[in-house]
């Protein structure tokens, strides 16, 4: 069955893989499942027929056959659940699995978003110099109990898994704000993650779309 | 098998129901799996042993044999999985309603989190008063998009699922703010999932605990 999910039309992280299509493009890559892109503009976001995929007017979306899916956790979970490589065999380790990925998204997540919105949307406001010590340090809270569990480890629990993917995913977001490099062991997972065959290549799929946007507006 | 979970020896929510391990309560109640509670103080949270079962420090975490379990969604989500009465049976529809479990986590509670984030911990700041209504119009945002997609239908998506029970936990910690009240249908589906027995029995549950707590500081 074709599987087709939306991504911006052009994203606005400027191709730096961190809209969230590009995590479900690297599980669909991991479990090598092919798949077509719609892609939609933020205008047409807003409008009755992405609404009835998307109830909150985002990307991406998951589509195949009759299941349409919206929510980045539910659909890289479908995926993971419907195909191998992404959850481990045994019934307790994959529990274990998509614990980490609830963690990574609702746990490490909220933080990070949060930090996202302080210097995004805020930036401008006359307190926001004053406030972004206090958002950080709530990320490097997470971040501090984060390192400490992984350790010396590869992966948060046994072999690769949707939880890593998730987790390195979220990482990710916080690149540009130095923050992950002060959690060496952390920067490590993140570069373990982007090491992958299967996430190098969902990188690509997605700049190149941004790569092409830009071209147009030319 | 005994599932053993874990709450606030002293919930500072003051028995509302709103610390975790309510969602935790009311899925058990919803499968008729009985359980045994551990509770833990907030020392107790930051220590190593508590530490081992969830890295962040926090409540609540599930244990049945010798599976360990953190993170309320994963939790939860095993909990449906494993005994009738929160997932469809119907694959698709199953999927439509995890789905609904995380867009509660991790698109309608982030802003809620950050709404209580700036009353609970910068309400002493300068910027407090002037910031309030910008964050809490991002809890709108999410609020009204989630009652538009609403609309009258009693649950999310066909009867009461896991997804419902984790939507309904979420718009919970809204009521103090008044803003849950701004849409009627959102408050309508909040009380429905109040008045579910299982619901009750939760709530009854972590309320004693609260109660006890209280007539022991006494």
């Amino acid at each position: 069955m074709t599987v087709i999910i939306t991504a911006f039309e052009r994203s606005p992280d400027g191709g730096r893989g961190l809209a969230r299509d590009t995590r479900v493009r690297w599980a669909l890559e991991e479990v090598g499942q092919p798949y077509e892109v719609r892609l939609v503009s933020f205008r047409a976001m807003k409008q009755p027929a992405h609404l009835a995929l998307h109830p909150f007017g985002q990307i991406p979306t998951y589509e195949e056959g009759d299941l349409a899916l919206f929510e980045t956790g539910a659909i890289v979970l479908h995926i993971a659940e419907r195909h191998a490589g992404l959850l481990p065999d045994d019934a307790d380790a994959r529990a274990r699995a998509i614990t980490w990925m609830f963690a990574a998204l609702n746990t490490v997540e909220p933080p990070i978003l949060e930090l996202a919105t302080a210097t995004l949307l805020e930036s401008d406001k006359p307190w926001s110099k004053e406030r972004l010590p206090l958002v950080e340090d709530r990320v490097r809270d997470r971040l501090k109990q984060l390192s400490a569990r992984l350790g010396n480890a590869d992966w948060l629990d046994g072999g690769f898994s949707v939880g890593d993917l998730m987790m390195v995913s979220v990482l990710l977001r916080l690149r540009s704000s130095g923050i992950l490099d002060e959690y060496p062991n952390l920067a490590a997972l993140v570069a373990r993650g982007e090491a992958r065959p299967a996430y190098k290549r969902a990188f690509a799929a997605q700049l190149a779309v941004y790569t092409a946007s830009e071209r147009q507006a030319d």
